[in-house]
C-alpha cells in the first residue's frame, strides 16, 4: 500500500491493475501478468528454431492482440511482420509501427475492404486471404482507387474446415484472378490446418499434416507451372511448426500461442509423449487473482471468473499448485476446492487460462514481472477489435 | 456507404461499430444491438411488476455494465439504483450518476476497500457484502479514515455455492459487528439464490427458493428479536423473481438478464411450460454478424467467434431462422450450417448470445437501433471493470 496509485492519470484499480515499480503482492486482481523472464525464453527460441530451419517467422498477433509483444517477437524472435484475423487489428498493428501485416482471413464488407485498401498509406505492406474469385473485383477497385497495393493469398481450407478453397483448380482460378487484377499482387498460399493443433497425439498431428502438406504442394507445383510463383506459403501453428518447417514446401510459420502457453495446448504430447509446457513452451501468461471468501470449509472463492477469462477450452489450472483446483467458473466468482483449507483471504494464485486468445481478448493491460516486481505495463492495444 | 464514418475522433469500423443515424445494414460487424423497442418493454414490465408487488427494483449492472442502460432503469422502470460486482464496476455508476450502489459481492484487498471507503464521496450510497467478520474491521476503519459511511449487508449463502454464510447464528454474529462498528452501518441481508435461477422447470426452481426464504426468514426474525432491523433483504433474478415478490420475506429484486434475455435464459419455463423468451421476455439485445465465406457447400461461415461472445452456457442461436444453424465457434469465426445455402456473403444475422453478462464484457458499444436505423450509440462503461 505506499506504492504509487496514479501515473499519467491513470489510477491503479480503476484504469490500470499494476503500476512499474509496484510489488507483485500490491497488483490489483483479476488481471493478466506476463512472467517476462518465460516470455522471453520461449519468443527466442521460437525465433531460433525458424532461423535454423530456414523459414520466416509471421507470428500470429490474434493471439495476444499487443503492439509491445509484437515488436519484442520482432527484436528478440526475429520476426518477419505480423498476421491477425480482423482489419481493425491489423491497422492497430501497421498505426503501431509493424511494416508487413497479413490479414489471415477474408475480408469482404466494403468498408473493411476500403479499410485495408487504405493501410498500405499507415506504411505497412499488407497482405490478405481471398477464397472467392468474386472477391477478387471488390479488392482491386478499392486499392486502386486508393492508389495502394493490396497482396492476396488464395486461402487452402487444409482440415480447418472454415474459409478457404479445397481444391487446386479453385486456387489456380483464384490465384490468375488476382495476377490479373490492378492493385493487386498474387503473394501465394495461406494454408493453416487449424483443427489439428490441439490434438493430443504428435503421431495424430503428424498424419493430418501430412495431408495438408500434400494438398499445398500440388497446389504450389501447379500455381509455378502456370507461371505463378508463391513468395508467402503460410501456416503452421504451435502444436505443429516442426512439420511445415520441415516440409519443404511452407516458408512462413504463423504461430501464436507459444509465447504465452495456455493449459489446452500445453497438454498436447511432444514426440517423446512429454506436454509441451513441460520443457518445449513455458507458461508465460497468467491470470492473477485473489481469494475473497472463505466462508465455507473445503472451498475458497477467488475473484476471477467468466469475466476474467474464456472457459471455451476448459478451466483454468491452478500454476505450481497440486493441493488446490479450480473446479468452477460463474460470472465474476471462481470456485478453487482446498480440501485442507490451506488459502487465506487475500492470498494470490496464478491461474493459466485454458485458452489464452480470448481470455486475453476480455482484460485491457497485460503487467510484465519479473523477480515479484512489476516492470511494465503493456496495453492489449487490439482488444475489441473485432471489425 | 454514404453514412458518415467519423463522429468526434470516432472512426466506424475502428473505434466504434457505428454511428446514429447510420442504416442497419451498414454497421460493422460484429457488435453488440439492442433493439431499442423491446429494451424499453422489458424494462418498463419489470419496472411496473416490482412497483404492483411493493418491492423495490435494484436493476444488476454487472449484466450489461452500462451507466446509459442503468438511467434508463431508473427513468422508465423506476429501480432505486443499481447492484454490481465489483468496486471499479461500481466507481464507474457513481461517476456516471447513478445515487445508490451496492457492490453484491465481499470486498477484501485492502486497495479496493479504501476505494469502497471513497465511493461516497462520488455522491453514491455506498453498500457492500459481508461474509466474514475479520472483514468487518477493516471496513470500518476505512470508512473512518475517510470520513464515510458504508452500509453492509451480511451476505446469506442460499444455494449459491460460492461466498456467503449459512447459519443464522453466522449471520447475526456478523450483523452485531457491523452494527457496533464506527463508519458502518448494519443494512439487511444479501440472499441471492444463483444456482436455481437457470433450472428449466418453473416448480423445481419454486422448491429451490422455498427453502432460500426459509433461511432467510429465520435470519430476518432473530436479527429482528436482537434489534437488529434489515432495511434490505436483497436478491431474486430474472429466473425467480416472482417468488421472492411474493414472499413476505425480501423486499428488494436485483434482476439483470430480464433486460436483454439470453438464449440459455430464454430455454428456462414459466409457470405454464412455455419457455420465458416467448412472452414474458422478449430478445432485446443480439451479436449482429455477417458471413464472410461461403467457399463450401452447406456452410456460411460468420465472423462472430470466441472473441465476439462467451460460449460458457452453450452456442449462440440465429434469432428469427429455422433455416440455418449457428453450430461450431472459433476464435474469430462462427460456423453456420446452410443446408439450403440460402445465405450469401455479406448477409447479416443477428445471434441470440448464449450467455449476456460475459459476452457484453468483451465489447465497447451497444448499438442501439430501432426501426432498421441505428439511434445510439452507448459504451459498455465498465467493460474490463474486473478488478
Amino acid at each position: 500500500m505506499n506504492a504509487p496509485t496514479k501515473f499519467e492519470g491513470l489510477e491503479v484499480g480503476f484504469d490500470v491493475p499494476a503500476l512499474p515499480g509496484m510489488d507483485e503482492a500490491d497488483i490489483q486482481t483479476p488481471c493478466l501478468i506476463l512472467d517476462l523472464d518465460a516470455l522471453e525464453r520461449n519468443i527466442k527460441k521460437m525465433g531460433d528454431y525458424a532461423r535454423a530451419h530456414g523459414m520466416r517467422h509471421r507470428v500470429h498477433g490474434k493471439m495476444h492482440k499487443s503492439v509491445d509483444v509484437a515488436k519484442l517477437q520482432e527484436s528478440l524472435g526475429g520476426s518477419c511482420g505480423v498476421c491477425c484475423q480482423k482489419v481493425s487489428e491489423a491497422e492497430v498493428f501497421a498505426r503501431g509501427g509493424i511494416r508487413d501485416v497479413l490479414v489471415s482471413n477474408q475480408v469482404r464488407d466494403p468498408a473493411k475492404i476500403d479499410r485495408l485498401a487504405r493501410m498500405p498509406l499507415l506504411g505497412a505492406r499488407t497482405i490478405c486471404c481471398v477464397d472467392d474469385v468474386t472477391n477478387v473485383a471488390d479488392l482491386s477497385e478499392a486499392a486502386t482507387r486508393h492508389g495502394t497495393q493490396i497482396e492476396c493469398l488464395v486461402e487452402i481450407d487444409c482440415g480447418a474446415g472454415r474459409c478457404g478453397v479445397t481444391t487446386t483448380p479453385a486456387v489456380v482460378e483464384i490465384a490468375k484472378a488476382i495476377d490479373a487484377a490492378p492493385g493487386l499482387k498474387f503473394a501465394g498460399l495461406q494454408a493453416y490446418q487449424g483443427a489439428m493443433q490441439h490434438m493430443d497425439s504428435y503421431d495424430d498431428r503428424k498424419a493430418k499434416i501430412a495431408l495438408a502438406v500434400a494438398q499445398v504442394k500440388d497446389a504450389v507445383d501447379t500455381l509455378k507451372a502456370e507461371g505463378l510463383d508463391c513468395d508467402i506459403v503460410g501456416g503452421g501453428g504451435t502444436g505443429s511448426y516442426y512439420f511445415e518447417s520441415n516440409s519443404g514446401v511452407y516458408n512462413e510459420l504463423q504461430c501464436g500461442s507459444y509465447a504465452f502457453m495456455d493449459a489446452d495446448y500445453g497438454r498436447i504430447l511432444d514426440k517423446e509423449g512429454k506436454r509441451i509446457d513441460q520443457g518445449e513452451w513455458e507458461n508465460a501468461l497468467f491470470i492473477l487473482t485473489s481469494v475473497m471468501s472463505r466462508a465455507k470449509p473445503g472451498k475458497a472463492i477467488v475473484d476471477a471468473g467468466l469475466k476474467a477469462q474464456s472457459v471455451d477450452s476448459g478451466l483454468p489450472v491452478i500454476f505450481g499448485r497440486d493441493d488446490v483446483t479450480y473446479v468452477k467458473c460463474s460470472d465474476e466468482h471462481g470456485v478453487v476446492e482446498d480440501l485442507d483449507n490451506v488459502l487465506k483471504v487475500n492470498d494470490k494464485l496464478r491461474l493459466v487460462p485454458g485458452h489464452c486468445d480470448p481470455t486475453c481478448n476480455v482484460h485491457d493491460w497485460y503487467v510484465g514481472v519479473r523477480g515479484a516486481k512489476v516492470e511494465t505495463l503493456w496495453p492489449v492495444s487490439a482488444r475489441g477489435k473485432a471489425y
